[in-house]
């Protein structure tokens, strides 16, 4: 059996993902209502076909045989073989049983917590919650583990992730973090405007579309559409879209949000084409890829140089903007910082310290130091200490977040593992192209992207997350290059 | 085995369809362009699946077994044995290898064909048309021929449909249409305003919108979108999508093409939801189709009638519109009788005409009468003696229509059998209803859409298309029926 046979198999399974994006991208942009049941069903269907397509003896087969004669292959070609060996050791260890259970609690639990979460009523969710957690123990005990069951479930989402690796990284980030935040709450408060304006949609429309377009993004290869919650997802080679959402009265939201996007767009458009449809040709992990779109929405759009460039654009779309505000003050009004109760809307210094919040206490929950019932006091305990604030209710605390209810405990690591790298990388360009700032204010931003396609999209699966790092920038991940962005942005902006 | 482990197989290969027609619809109205060449892989790739679920050993032994106890059945269960052994038979009598040379001729034929329609050059073309012919004849070697190779033709897109039951059909239909069309052009000519104005499409859209939720269609259970060519598509339950496309300078082109979809949509939208995924929950035909899309268009869309209801809600639309315009001459608009080239564009005297021509085009290259090469030459005579034209270029002529070009010979006839099968129909429910006329003028559509449910929609496949219109109507399909309404209409129109 040869090495193209089992790219064909591999091709399909991928092929079978990258219909279910479809159908996926679908069902949150352009699906009618009514249309909601059936595409459940032919989703996992789908999930059913693409499972057994992984599992399969003939895949087993395929794997092992190449295995038995790794040295023979090319460094692409091992990729692949290492890669879908992963992935078949993960899926052949779960039961079909236990998947379908996963997916059927998954279901309700989405139900039950959008309702408590509406009512704050943490109980009406406690029982659901208990039995997602005991679900991921029972994964863990599939998969195996290592040094602590929590590794397992980090792994799951990013590659060779574990507490040891964490703990360091994050305990520096989180001392780092609250010295600016306490430096920047002694700082005196600045005089902000107010937009009291309204920015009509198409307006803002065309003007993402120009900033998306600006980044790098080829819309020829891709779309954007409207969804509730903003994403990117890629249907096949040149096909990748993002999704944004409007707010009249608030241009920035859609901004960084198509910002956002568009940098997880670039990072599959830029993936290579000649490795479709195979891990070689896949984006590596969740937390480069929050890196990329993170780069772009902070590094390069939460800048005052990017006004300098955008804001003449923004104001040809907005004639009736008041014309004083220039760029120094948009860049404040896209830069405040204020500890606030929901992640989704925090600063970049605030940021992080959610995540390593939901850290310590998924970490806590998988040692068995932690009963959920107990969760909201020890939330609300570690939020008003970390934060300065009392979590007045539980939707605004321990219940504001999906990711528990979709059974991802371990996922919200990778989001704060986007935001170092994206400021190690970013350093290092800046080591390589001396005055970025000026690339940016002049709009010269394709040397950034080129940059990027070389050293990370191009890439694919080639490294692990970590190694892919330390090849691009020449140093392990660490939290220094991220703590040195803030403290030099902030202590401009807040004058400390 | 049991008739519940059968229905399993058939939702496999229906859901394996549903999934074909999500991504082709998104393939026409949403797909960026670089996205086209994997789309085409992955629609490949699917209809691979199809042809292997529907021809599987295990399908062939699940039907042979039900049939060996069919009167254990009641009749949708029959239905559903009975169709699948129809497309089963179909299915394993094409070589996967025929199939696949079939698919890429069609490929090319297509490209070359459009080619050919732009530079006006037959010769360009005729290769590549004969290795259709060629292919067309290769599929009726395999799946056989009880009388004319036609015969089988016309079998694949309208079961039971032969030239013994068209000839004499199309004989009378030919003889009457030419007669009317006779008297029209010898009519004194009207004088029809000339609507030299802009239409904006976001308010054709909205009107657009509201005609077709008058007529039933459910938004919560479908969408309207743009693209090249108006068509409609099922992809689920609760999921029927339409599409249109705006001229600004002519809101009759956008009118009427929603018409006709929401009628085709209506159908798919009235299907049983219980036999969804089974032939039980499928549309009969092709022409019973067509009779659904020109009903609503034609007999409700092109009347006084008609445009006294809507008239008021379209003025709303266009402010500007000249207040003097009524009814009565916007049905003079819609109802403009005049030979001309292009069928797409015919009106509904002549439409036919244009039908029956290809017909017996087709009916010459199957019986061997006809060589490719002589094409241009017959088409070009018959257009002469049947429209009075002469046709100044081929684009105008024998390459217009793209049907062939994708192996579709038999098709055609379809299209002037929904004609007469509307016309049965509207007839049928004019003698229930009474007064049907007052009823469009009143806006009250819904007793006509809960007829078509009652005796179209809900019948799925339980009869063959033919006894469907006999059971709706009491009477065998004819052309008499279309003719009277022909004269009927365009006699008060006309004034003869």
């Amino acid at each position: 059996m040869s090495y193209e046979q089992f790219i064909e198999e591999v091709n399909t399974y991928s092929r079978i993902q990258a219909i279910q994006s479809q159908l996926s991208w679908d069902q949150s942009v352009m699906m009618p209502p009514n249309g909601a049941k059936a595409r459940a069903e032919t989703l996992a269907w789908l999930s059913g076909r693409a499972h057994e397509t992984i599992t399969s003896k003939k895949m087993g087969e395929l794997i092992s045989n190449l295995e038995e004669s790794l040295d023979d292959l090319n460094d692409d070609q091992k990729t692949n073989v290492l890669e879908i060996r992963r992935t078949y050791d993960k899926a052949t260890k779960l039961p079909v049983e236990f998947i379908e259970r996963l997916a059927k609690t998954r279901s309700k639990a989405m139900g039950i917590w959008a309702k408590a979460r509406e009512n704050n009523d943490f109980n009406m969710y406690a029982p659901i919650l208990t039995e997602l957690v005991e679900l991921a123990r029972e994964k863990v005990s599939y998969l195996g583990t290592e040094k602590t069951p929590y590794d397992t479930l980090l792994d799951d989402y990013e590659v060779g992730l574990t507490v040891d690796y964490l703990d360091p990284l994050f305990a520096k980030l989180k001392s780092g973090l609250i010295e600016v935040l306490n430096k920047i709450l002694l700082a005196e408060k600045q005089e902000i405007v107010d937009l009291d304006m309204n920015f009509p949609i198409p307006k803002q429309e065309s003007f993402c579309l120009k900033v998306s377009e600006q980044m790098g993004f080829d819309f020829d290869s891709g779309r954007m559409d409207i969804s509730a919650h903003p994403f990117s997802i890629s249907i096949s080679t040149g096909d990748t879209r993002i999704t944004t959402r409007y707010d009249e009265k608030d241009p920035f939201s859609c901004l960084y949000a198509v910002m956002h996007e568009t940098g997880h767009g670039l990072y599959e458009q830029g993936l290579p084409d000649k490795f479709a449809l195979t891990p070689r040709g896949t984006a590596i992990s969740l937390g480069v890829h929050e890196s990329q779109s993170r780069l772009w929405e902070n590094q390069i759009g939460r800048t005052e140089e990017f006004w300098k460039f955008t804001l003449p654009i923004f104001k040809e779309e907005f004639p009736d903007f008041p014309k004083e505000i220039d760029a120094a003050q948009m860049n404040l009004i896209a830069n405040q910082v204020e500890p606030s109760f929901i992640r989704v809307e925090a600063d970049e210094v605030t940021y992080n310290l959610h995540i390593i919040l939901r850290y310590e206490i998924e970490k806590q929950l998988f040692n068995g130091e932690l009963e959920v019932n107990d969760l909201p006091k020890v939330w609300n305990s570690m939020f008003k200490e970390w934060f300065g604030l009392n979590v007045e209710n539980d939707t605004k605390g321990v219940l504001q977040d999906i990711h528990w209810s979709m059974g991802a405990f371990g996922y919200f690591p990778t989001y704060t593992l986007g935001n170092l790298y994206a400021a190690q990388l970013f350093d290092k360009m800046k080591s390589e192209f001396g005055n970025v700032n000026q690339m940016i204010e002049g709009g010269n931003w394709l040397p950034i992207l080129d940059w990027l396609r070389k050293n990370i999209h191009e890439k694919g699966r080639l490294h692990s997350p970590s190694d892919l790092i330390e090849k691009a920038t020449g140093s392990q991940p660490s939290s220094e290059p991220f703590l040195n962005y803030i403290n030099e942005k902030y202590s401009k902006i807040y004058n400390f």
